[in-house]
C-alpha cells in the first residue's frame, strides 16, 4: 500500500511503518504530546487520519492516554472510529468519558454505528442514551436495537434513497443534487411501490449512463436478491460472497425496504465467522486480545475440563491394560504414538468437514462420495505411517512382532480418525450443533480411545499377554 | 434470502432450498433434461440462473453431465462462472471443452475473469489461448500474467474510466452516457495526469449529487490508498478491510494507473486466506473438496510424518524412564493426561497468538504484555486443573503422592504450553515462516516432551523410583 498523501507531506511523520505497524516514531511522538496536554500537536499528528488509523492509535495507547487523546482532539475525533475499536478497549473507554460528550457524538452517527456502539451497552446506559436523543433518531436505533444480536436488522444502515418507479432519471439526479439528508455513500437506489415494498434498484453507474428522460422504472433492475431483517448475518456475508453484491436491501416480515447492508460491514463480518470457526476449533471462545485475564482464564478453562475428561476416559482404557503393560513396559513406550498420529489424521478430516460445512460444499448430494474418498485417503495413508513406524518399532525393540502390531493398530485407528473426523461434524450440524465448537473434542476421543484400545488389545492377543 | 424473483413465478422449480442448497427437485429436473439432451428445458431451468448458482450447479452435477451442460446452455453460459467452480472441475471440465469454444468466451470475459481462468492452465494451453485473441485482449491479459500470483496485479480488472482533472461533472456524465468501452460495473472514475499518473478519485454519488458545471478537480477526492500491483492479495485485503474500501486503485512502479480492484475479488481473497490458516492449523494443504484421493492423501502424508518423528521423540522421553513404569504402571496410566492437557493449552495460545499475527493484532508494542498475560493464564487454569486432576488421581488410585506429582505435572506442563503457544508463532513470524503452517509441530512437541518429562520425573523423584 502506498500512501500517497503522506508522500506529498514529507514533513508529518508517516502513521504506519514498512510493515503496515503503526510507526514508533509517530507513536512516540504522539505519546509525548498527550503527556504535555498539547491539543495542537495532537490535533497536527492525528487529525486527518483515517477513523480506522484512530482506532489503531487507541489500542496502542495505555489505558490512561486514550480518553486524553479524545478529549485534545475535540470535534476532530470521529466517534465512528470506536467500531474498529476491541470490545473491552471500547467499554472501559466510554465510561471514562463525559456523558454529555458520548450523547452527543452517538447523535452525529451513521446509524449501523451508532448500534454498534449501543448495542454493547448495559441496559441502563444504553436506555439513558437513547432517551437524550432526538425522537427520529431514538426510534431509527431503537427499531435496529430491537432486531436479535447478528441479524442484518442490527448491522444494516437505516439511512438510504427510495424513489418511485415513475420518476424520471432527471428528477432522480435532480433530487439527490437538493436533498440534504442523503447517506454517506451509496451505490444503488432503491425502488419502491406506495406502501414502501421494494420493487427494484438502480446502480448508480447505471444512472449516470442514461439519458434524463428515461423513467427509472424502465433502467431498474428487479429485486432478485433481499434480506429479511431476522436473517443471520453469516447466511447474509454468504448471500454477498456468492452473488458478488456491494450492498443489499433489508426488507422487514411485510417486505417493506427499512435499511441496507454495506459490503464493508459484511466483510467484517466474513472476519469475525472465519476467527470464530478457527478459535473454536482450538477450544477459544471470543477471546479479543484486549480481554483480561479472568475473561480469558475462565473462558479457556471450561474447554480444558471438557478435555480432561475425555482424557481420563482414555486413561481408563489404557488402565484395563494394566498387566499387559507391566508384562511389556515397551507397550507403555510406544502406545502415545499411535493415539496422536490418529488425532492428526482425525484432526485434518475433521477441519476439512467443518469448513466445507461452513461454506455448503458439503451436503447430502456429495457425502458419500467425500466419506469413501477419506476411508481411502485413511487406508493409503494408514498403510504407509503404518510400515514406516512398524520398521522403526522394529530396530528400536529388536522385536518383530512390536513391529507388526503398531501397523496394524495404526492403520485401524486411521480408518477410525477419518470416519470419526467426517463423520462427527456432519452429525453436530444435523443436530443443529455449530460443528466447530464441538467436533473436536468428540474427534479426539475416539482417536485416542481407539488408538490404545487397538494397540494393546492387538499386543495382548499377538504376544498373549495377562490383561 | 428471499429471492424475489422466484416468488413471483411460481411455475419455476426454486434453485435453491430453506438451507440455501441447491433444491433436491431442480437437480433431478436438470439431469433429467441434459440426460435426454433437451436443450430447451436446460435453458428454461438454468438460463437465467446467476453465474455462482451455475458454478454450483456444475460442481453438482457428474464429471459426464458437466461439459453436456455447457453444451446445452450454447450463448446462455457464461464463462464467467467458471470462476466460482472448484479449480479442479474446472481444468477437467475446460480440457473436454471445444477449444474454439474456450477462446471465443475467454475473449469476451472481463479482464481479471480471464486471467483467473487462464492462469491455472497449462503453459502451452495459455499460450495457444493467447495467440489467437485479439491484439489488445493479448496484451492487457499477459501484463496481468507477467504478475506474480497472488499479487494486486493478477487480480486487478483492466477496464477502468481515466478523466482528466480539468473536465466538468457535465463533460464526465456526458463522457460515460456515450462510451461503448466502459466496464462493467464500477463505483467511482479516476483521475489522472497527462502521464497517466493517479491524482486523485469521484465516487459516483459526489458526481450525481455535482452541479454539472463543477470541475472535476473541484471535487475529487485526493488518493490516499493505492495498491502497488506487485503488493501481495492478503497485504491488500487488509487494507480494504481496514479503510472500509469498495474499489482501489493499482498503480505500477512508477505510479501510472494500470487497473482497478474490486471488493468482491477482495471478500473472495479474504475468504481464501482464512481458510488458510484454518487449514494450515490443522496440517492440512491448499485442498479443495473436489481433488482426488491421491492429491490429498499425498499433501496430508507430508505433516502426518513430520509428526511421527515428533511423536517418537515424545516417546525416546517415555523410554528413558521405562524402569520407572514397570516399578509403577499406574504412571503409564496417567501420562497421557498430563500430555493431552497440555496439547490442549498449547493449542489455544498458539491459535489466538498466529490469528493476532495474521490480523497485526499482535505485535512488539504489545508481546510483553500479551506474553505476562498468557503466563498469568496457564498459572491460573494449570492450578485449576492441577487440583481437580490431582484429587480424580489420588482417588482412583488411592495413591496421596500420585495426585500430588501429577498435579505438580500439569502445572509446569500448562506453563511451558502458554510460553511456547505464544512464543514460537512469534519466533516463526520473526523467522519469515508462516506461524500457521508451522507452529502446532513445534507447540506439540514442546507440550508432549515437557509433559512426560515432568510427570514421569517428578514421579520418579518423589517415589525414589529407578530410572
Amino acid at each position: 500500500m502506498i500512501d500517497a498523501e503522506t508522500e506529498t507531506t514529507p514533513d508529518v511523520t508517516p502513521f504506519r511503518d514498512d510493515e503496515g505497524r503503526i510507526d514508533t516514531a509517530f507513536l512516540e511522538e504522539i505519546e509525548a504530546a498527550v503527556a504535555e496536554r498539547d491539543a495542537e500537536a495532537v490535533r497536527r499528528l492525528a487529525g486527518n487520519l483515517h477513523e480506522a488509523d484512530v482506532a489503531d492509535l487507541i489500542e496502542a495507547l495505555s489505558e490512561d492516554e486514550r480518553p486524553e487523546l479524545v478529549r485534545l482532539m475535540g470535534d476532530d475525533f470521529d466517534f465512528a472510529s470506536l467500531t474498529e475499536v476491541d470490545e473491552a478497549i471500547r467499554l472501559k473507554l466510554l465510561e471514562t468519558l463525559p456523558k454529555d460528550a458520548v450523547i452527543e457524538a452517538i447523535g452525529e452517527l451513521d446509524s449501523d454505528d451508532a448500534v454498534y456502539i449501543l448495542e454493547d451497552l448495559e441496559p441502563e446506559d444504553q436506555a439513558a442514551i437513547l432517551s437524550r436523543l432526538s425522537v427520529s433518531d431514538r426510534v431509527q436505533l431503537q427499531r435496529s436495537l430491537d432486531y436479535p444480536e447478528e441479524t442484518a436488522g442490527r448491522r444494516m444502515q437505516t439511512d438510504f434513497i427510495a424513489i418511485p418507479p415513475f420518476w424520471t432519471v432527471g428528477q432522480t439526479i435532480d433530487y439527490m443534487r437538493v436533498a440534504d439528508d442523503l447517506p454517506d455513500t451509496f451505490y444503488e437506489i432503491f425502488v419502491v411501490d406506495p406502501g414502501f415494498r421494494l420493487i427494484g434498484a438502480v446502480a448508480l453507474d447505471k444512472l449516470l449512463r442514461t439519458k434524463r428522460s428515461r423513467k427509472i422504472s424502465k433502467i431498474m433492475q428487479e429485486t432478485r436478491y433481499m434480506v429479511s431483517a431476522t436473517e443471520d448475518q453469516e447466511e447474509v456475508a454468504r448471500t454477498f460472497e456468492r452473488y458478488n453484491l456491494v450492498s443489499a436491501a433489508v426488507v422487514d416480515d411485510a417486505e417493506r425496504l427499512v435499511g441496507v447492508l454495506m459490503v464493508d460491514d459484511i466483510v467484517d463480518v466474513i472476519q469475525e465467522e472465519a476467527e470464530e470457526d478457527l478459535l473454536a476449533l482450538a477450544g477459544v471462545g471470543d477471546e479479543e486480545i484486549s480481554d483480561t485475564v479472568l475473561t480469558i482464564a475462565r473462558s479457556r478453562l471450561t474447554w480444558l475440563i471438557v478435555n480432561l475428561g475425555t482424557a481420563v476416559l482414555a486413561s481408563a482404557v489404557i488402565a484395563i491394560f494394566e498387566d499387559t503393560i507391566e508384562a511389556m513396559v515397551a507397550l507403555a513406550v510406544l502406545m502415545p504414538i499411535v493415539a496422536s498420529m490418529g488425532g492428526n489424521a482425525g484432526s485434518q478430516t475433521m477441519t476439512v468437514a467443518v469448513r466445507a460445512l461452513a461454506t455448503q460444499e458439503l451436503g447430502s448430494r456429495n457425502v458419500w462420495r467425500v466419506l469413501r474418498r477419506e476411508v481411502l485417503v485413511a487406508v493409503l495413508n494408514g498403510a504407509a505411517l503404518a510400515i514406516l513406524m512398524g520398521l522403526v518399532a522394529m530396530l528400536w525393540f529388536g522385536n518383530a512382532g512390536l513391529g507388526v502390531v503398531i501397523a496394524l493398530a495404526i492403520i485401524v485407528n486411521q480408518l477410525f480418525a477419518g470416519l470419526s473426523g467426517l463423520g462427527i461434524p456432519i452429525l453436530l450440524d444435523r443436530f443443529g450443533v455449530d460443528p466447530a465448537i464441538a467436533s473436536s473434542v468428540f474427534v479426539t476421543t475416539v482417536t485416542d480411545v481407539v488408538g490404545f484400545f487397538a494397540f494393546l488389545g492387538i499386543a495382548a492377543f499377538w504376544f498373549g499377554l495377562p490383561f
